[in-house]
């Protein structure tokens, strides 16, 4: 599967899969090897068959007629395509309780997402750390961004600084933001923006409690 | 469409529509009706236009031949059904970082879930107030829950809590339970729980950095 050929739209189904397969994972508590059904798979994301089995040919053959793929294997090929079988370094900008509380979140690190370092402009704050993790002045973090490397900027400062942060992320060399506030980012096409939205974790839960 | 038939995956899928139209709504400038076609949602969400279709269909027949469906009508359809139409009551439990962004999140109000109360064991904690809501003794919150009527918890304190916390909750009269703690609780099957895992918003943007 050449990298550049996926629309964005096979991209999403791909962490669907990904998603689904490494729950299912976790919940087996098997020994033997797992193996699952693009019918299986369709059943648990609401995706077509014929879809599944067409996005994940692209990988090559190697699931099997009749029995269906091996959960493990396709995993591995699943994180290797969307990228998650490496090492991304990050920084969080703004070390509010939301900037705070993520720099101390485990699940990042486990998944090969790296906190390099929190920027915030408060005096105050400047100079401690968080666990690890520093906290430097902001008007370093261009040049940090530009030393280290940064792959990926989580924006976690109040909407009326994101847009103005957000264009200094880019140019020390950002490519990609997680934006926590709560405003659309006007930047360059090249730069992915993903808009977190907490409120969706709510929304697969109304519809059983309003039964 | 009769609640009780809908199966998890319909629902999963129903939560996708309503992401993805809310998501054009609010790109498009528009002042004239925005139609949108199955064939339109499917490009988006990845989802089968039939299954769409299908899925939709049970609302009742509001989607035009060669027209498409009047996104806004759409929206509010997906809503009621959804229970997004109403206001949900929660309470946060734990006041750490992430309990204290939570209760701060100004997008939980505008889609109306209103937290009523957070709850630590913290003397230091109990009797203050983060923004407009009041910390109270984790003691209190069985009768809490009872007294308001509370529909959803918010969990949010370390693991090693989080399974004795989610009792009381369950014991208290809670249905509904989201889980920012990195373990699988163990409850009564009538209780709907949604794992909160925040490094799964990274997903879609690490394929585009390994290019």
């Amino acid at each position: 599967m050449k990298k550049r050929n996926i629309p964005s739209v096979t991209v999403n189904r791909l962490c669907i899969y990904h998603h689904c397969l490494e729950k299912i994972i976790k919940a087996e508590d098997k020994k033997e090897p797992l193996f699952i059904s693009s019918s299986e798979i369709s059943t648990l994301t609401g995706i077509n068959s014929a879809q599944i089995r067409k996005d994940l040919a692209h990988f090559g053959q190697f699931g099997k007629r009749g029995i269906g793929y091996l959960a493990i294997n396709l995993v591995k090929e699943l994180e290797k395509i969307l990228g998650l079988d490496k090492k991304w370094s990050a920084i969080i900008v703004g070390a509010g309780n939301l900037g705070k509380a993520l720099a101390r979140y485990k699940g990042f690190r486990n998944r090969g997402f790296l906190i390099k370092g929190i920027f915030d402009k408060d005096p105050l704050k400047i100079g401690n750390k968080i666990g690890n993790i520093p906290i430097y002045d902001i008007k370093e973090m261009e040049k940090f961004i530009r030393d280290k490397n940064i792959d990926i900027g989580l924006l976690v400062v109040p909407a009326e600084f994101a847009q103005e942060v957000a264009d200094k992320m880019v140019a020390g060399g950002i490519k990609a933001i997680l934006n926590f506030a709560p405003l659309r980012l006007s930047l360059s096409s090249e730069v992915r923006i993903h808009n977190v939205d907490l409120s969706l974790e709510f929304e697969g839960l109304t519809y059983y409690l309003s039964k």
